[in-house]
């Protein structure tokens, strides 16, 4: 695309890599020439030379694809405001502010990405998926005029023109907590502030959340938060480029009041205030984790002026100190299903700026929460040409089938299993616990890997790479690995029953009390713990797996499909997850290996999005209501599924494309516990 | 104004005293047809027989005048909702349920006063206004859809749909204290509730206050708040039928930071934290006052949905939490100046509803507040024919004159002797306090009248009729018409010193050190005070009198004038001051007695509109910046007044009217508190 504005014989600029062009007046600084023809080059000063933000590359030479030749006096000469920044921060070799260079003939100009407004992260996970940087808080520098007795308004209302004629951000306003500080800020500053002004294109006015005096150069920073059932992660992200700053994960404490959300629900029910002990438990890990994440990154805590969190509906109901009772009973009312954008001081939210605002995205109906909308933000179903299951793997799963045309959802009630909760050995995942496991199918042999080491638990230096953390337990992948490796190597029939030492041949197939174990790691003649794989185990598994099963197979129906083009596995620990392992399992339909795919934890990357991208915020808002849901609890045929789905892999609609990859041993175990687990299914 | 819409035979309906007038069909309910016609026909519940708001009278008959002829069954029979309501509330006889009667036949309706929305309260104050009510916090009765699971939306979006449906009301947000209550109210209302909605009309979306199930018949309250120097005074307010329902008064318990507002600025400005108890102070004493007159007025103050605060800037600052020290020099920039609409609960207001709004008049500048904003909107001098002078008399006054043309404002710190501080016996106005004074100008005896009582002191029965409170002080009014009287009974000269016994020829005119102090009143003998008015209280009260005649003379100097055509004195004791002694003072310009009236507590007053009216929120945004200030701080000609103004009367610019009214004794005294003041007034 291309400007011309011809005017006379006046230099032509041209900016790359937008190839906007146009004619100029000797002595336009760059700055106003971008400005003019729309190239987006960045400025938080205003082009008074302080900021830096501004920085081109000219290029020198023949440009014949420009139809121009740029002379070596093309640009002024480095000014003393482009050498005090060089002496004082540096810059790169070739670098120019573009508000200190001036045009003096034809130039080739490029905007190095950096120095772009909108500038592009691309996400680091798989799908290589990019992020146009537009916050909602962003800085500006600002001159205020100083007070004046014969034209008495306050500093507010100055400070309010100066951004409105500077910057064009139009009746911001101040919460009393900023404007005790205002005077002393403008009078610090001499009449020069940055403030960060948070604006999110709504019909609410933009609000000053800080204010420095002078130009504030420590950045500004927002917290994608994925607020699970078991366990809270947030991503620290840079408001200026976007980059993940630092990341940390804790336990959601309101594990104490119950494992999954239903018991959860139960115990606000049965416990007068046990809802708000609940909020307050969920707020109070909030806090800590915003407070952990700002001692990572090194920052003051008070320039996290943002913060996107994404949920399940009972979680985002106990956030926002809401009963979630209603969502333990049909119809499953949500309080509120909207968007809400709110100050963080509202959820007693200490441990960031005082100012800082929350944005939660919208709950899609009462067991389909935000968490959800964030993935369908991340993945975007309804963009998808061939028809796509994205499967949200945690203690509530949230499932979304769908192509151009149409968009399913529904969650399905897994419980903690997949996260290592309920497991014997189960912990989360943390250096030392087991997260990959291969089993021998002759000598039934396994070996792991553990987090934190990239070597084999058989290669050699395993023992002394983890002798720092040792073995300590099996995480939500490491244990999925481990069944469907249990059932690969014939150690695991297709209803699940371990079978005993004479039936597989190994030891390693111990008896535990009526029913079998399976030995991954013996630690104890180090002092460490025995890690087994018992029946229990694999029940617990079976029933995560038939659920989030039964759930895909219903959204199946409803789109009256037999097959799905492609899976994509996501949730906290989606990028950990096996796609081959899966499918031994189960836990998804039949597919080609191929287009089984992990995404990652698609929630917190949907948060991540909308913290970025403020204009993401309405769009998932819209898309919310294209989405059709399906309602699980109350649905016959999920339980027919579910029933359906406890086989090893599932044998509801065969597997074809699981068949070309592996062939399972045909074996049926017979122990004590399967006589006892017979006698319990046939009740 | 007639809308005559004649549609075939059926019956006309006259609506009295709009004067409206349409054809209807038999069977069409009264309240529709009012609202087909825009007649102010008031209803919460939206016609479901349930609110009672609608009520009309039908009259039958001949009426020559509307050209209609009214038969006994032009209106369907009482009906089982009528009856049921009569039964348990009673109606008045006559009256009708508009949304129950039906038309039958041509029909002359009267809309009762308090069956209007826009009903209009008269304002119990000398000057008659009229305050039009529109509130901006309203009740609404929503009939709710009930959740299905098929189409997942929140509770609060289906609030929000029939908010919108049934009433209008676009877009209502609700906090998250309130999303906490939501569900429970819904369902123990059976999908019908109460919500008062807060709408200023402003861009900022409408925001549900409270929710209550089933019909609200509690009422909702305002407060209209003066917030002065040494008082708060409050005014609660029926926010539907606009009546005071009760007020109260306390005194500011900054004072023990500094009896004027440069004192307090001095002690921010001294003492670290200092703003902050002074912030702490202050709001404590609204928290305190909030609660007293709720339960003054036997409601719960969670009625209170709505607050209007008036003040001067440096309580403005004080109150919202800001330093106010820049407001101790020039250029005595204000931290901000526009109106302010915040949630109570910023203001740590605890004690009214949680999510009450509270709305801050906008400030005129550094010296002239919120407070002269409210006097604006009350007296409207902006819109007067002729030249008025208002005086808002407190710690601080403040000052308006102008006409259509232009309006100039100042602010001039006259100090608390007008409240009764600083004076020797002053006390604020209380039962016993003395607030009226004659002295006889032969025997120089005096006679009183003190708060709470109509005799005066040398009535029959005074004593008895005062036996409980005595006489206890003298309060602002009661010191203004002693040294005015004082001055016409001879005791005192133009120079301001009292004379002694032997000059005026009366004991009570007794030594007090090196002057003489007036006795006004002698309890003594029975275990009471003894009331003189001192050689430093006539100082006190100059001082006060000369800063209050010098911004008044600073006005007219700037508008180029000599004389004014009225004044209007206002203040929280305002309604209690004499014309007639504040002339002899000389506190105000010279003006025909019947051209100065008493305004009562006239900021008061604008708070009650602002809170009545919100409209009038936006009236006195706009004719604020209409006010010119005039800054007396730093105006050179302000100390020349001051100087000039010191003698009783004022000597300034003669007193033609005052002449027509008294003649002052022609004395001059001499006493050692007099050489004593003349050296004082040498140095």
């Amino acid at each position: 695309m291309t400007d011309d504005v011809r005017r006379d014989q006046d230099p032509l600029v041209v900016f790359t890599p937008s190839g906007r062009r146009g004619h100029f007046p000797a002595g336009t600084p760059v700055l106003t020439a971008a400005r003019q023809l729309g190239v987006d080059l960045d400025s938080v000063c205003g082009g008074r030379g302080i900021c830096s933000k501004c920085q081109v590359t000219p290029s020198y030479g023949d440009f014949p694809k420009h139809g121009v030749s740029v002379g070596p006096d093309a640009l002024s000469d480095w000014n003393a405001v482009e050498q005090r920044y060089q002496e004082k921060r540096g810059l790169k070799p070739g670098r120019r502010l573009g508000c200190q260079a001036v045009i003096r003939g034809d130039v080739v100009i490029d905007v190095p990405p950096e120095s772009q407004v909108h500038r592009q992260v691309v996400r680091k996970a798989a799908s290589e998926r990019v992020i146009a940087m537009d916050p909602a808080t962003r800085l500006y520098l600002v001159s205020v005029d100083a007070p004046d007795m014969h034209e008495p308004s306050g500093d507010l209302e100055r400070l309010q023109a100066a951004l409105e004629a500077q910057w064009g951000v139009k009746g911001a306003r101040a919460d009393l907590s900023l404007l005790g500080r205002l005077q002393g800020a403008l009078r610090k500053g001499d009449w020069q502030v940055s403030v960060a002004v948070f604006d999110d294109h709504t019909p609410d006015p933009p609000r000053i959340i800080e204010i420095w005096p002078g130009l504030h150069e420590g950045g500004l920073f927002g917290l994608a938060i994925d607020l699970g059932s078991t366990t809270i992660a947030a991503n620290l992200t840079d408001l200026d480029g976007g980059a993940v700053v630092a990341s940390a994960g804790v336990m959601n404490p309101q594990i104490r009041f119950g494992e999954d959300l239903m018991s959860r629900v139960s115990y606000a029910m049965m416990n007068p205030g046990g809802a708000a002990e609940m909020t307050a438990a969920v707020r109070g890990a909030l806090n800590d984790l915003a407070g952990a994440i700002a001692g990572e990154a090194g920052i003051d805590p008070a320039l996290i002026v943002e913060a996107v969190l994404v949920c399940n509906p009972v979680m985002h109901h106990l956030a926002l100190g809401i009963d979630p009772v209603e969502l333990g009973q049909a119809p499953f009312a949500l309080a509120m299903s909207g968007a809400l954008a709110l100050p963080a001081a509202q959820l007693e939210l200490s441990a960031v700026n005082p100012r800082a605002r929350v944005y939660i995205l919208p709950c899609i109906a009462g067991h389909v929460g935000a968490d959800a909308a964030a993935v369908a933000l991340s993945e975007e179903p309804g963009k998808s040409d061939d028809l796509v299951l994205i499967v949200d793997v945690g203690t509530n799963a949230e499932l979304l089938l769908g192509d151009r045309s149409r968009v399913l959802a529904c969650s399905s009630p897994t419980g903690p299993a997949f996260e290592g909760a309920q497991i014997s050995s189960g912990q989360r995942a943390a250096p030392g616990a087991i997260e990959r496991v291969q089993i021998d199918p002759l000598t039934k042999a396994p070996r792991v890997q553990v987090i934190g080491c990239d070597l084999w638990s058989d290669d050699p230096g395993f023992a002394a790479a983890t002798a720092t953390t040792g073995i300590t337990g099996i995480c939500g992948s490491g244990i999925i690995e481990a069944v469907a490796e249990m059932r690969m190597a014939g150690l695991l029939d297709a209803g699940g029953l371990i079978g005993g030492p004479d039936q597989t041949g190994t030891p390693r197939c111990e008896p535990d009390g009526r029913t079998h174990a399976y030995l991954l790691h013996d630690g104890s003649a180090e002092g460490g713990p025995r890690i087994t794989v018992t029946q229990g185990d694999i029940r617990a598994i079976q029933l995560a797996k038939s659920a989030l099963y039964a759930g895909a197979r219903l959204l199946m129906d409803e789109m009256g499909v037999d097959r799905v083009d492609r899976v994509v596995l996501a949730g906290a620990f989606g990028a950990h997850i096996s796609p081959r392992h899966a499918m031994v399992l189960g836990m998804i339909p039949d597919a080609p290996l191929d287009k089984v795919t992990s995404a990652g934890n698609a929630a917190g990357t949907g948060a991540r999005i909308a913290l970025c991208n403020r204009a993401a915020r309405a769009e998932i808002e819209a898309t919310v209501h294209r989405i059709t849901k399906v309602e699980t609890a109350i649905e016959p045929r999920f339980q027919e599924h579910f029933v359906n789905a406890n086989a090893i892999p599932h044998a509801v609609d065969g597997f074809p494309e699981l068949s070309k990859l592996v062939t399972l041993p045909d074996v049926r175990f017979n122990t004590g516990g399967d006589r006892e687990g017979r006698r319990r299914r046939r009740r």
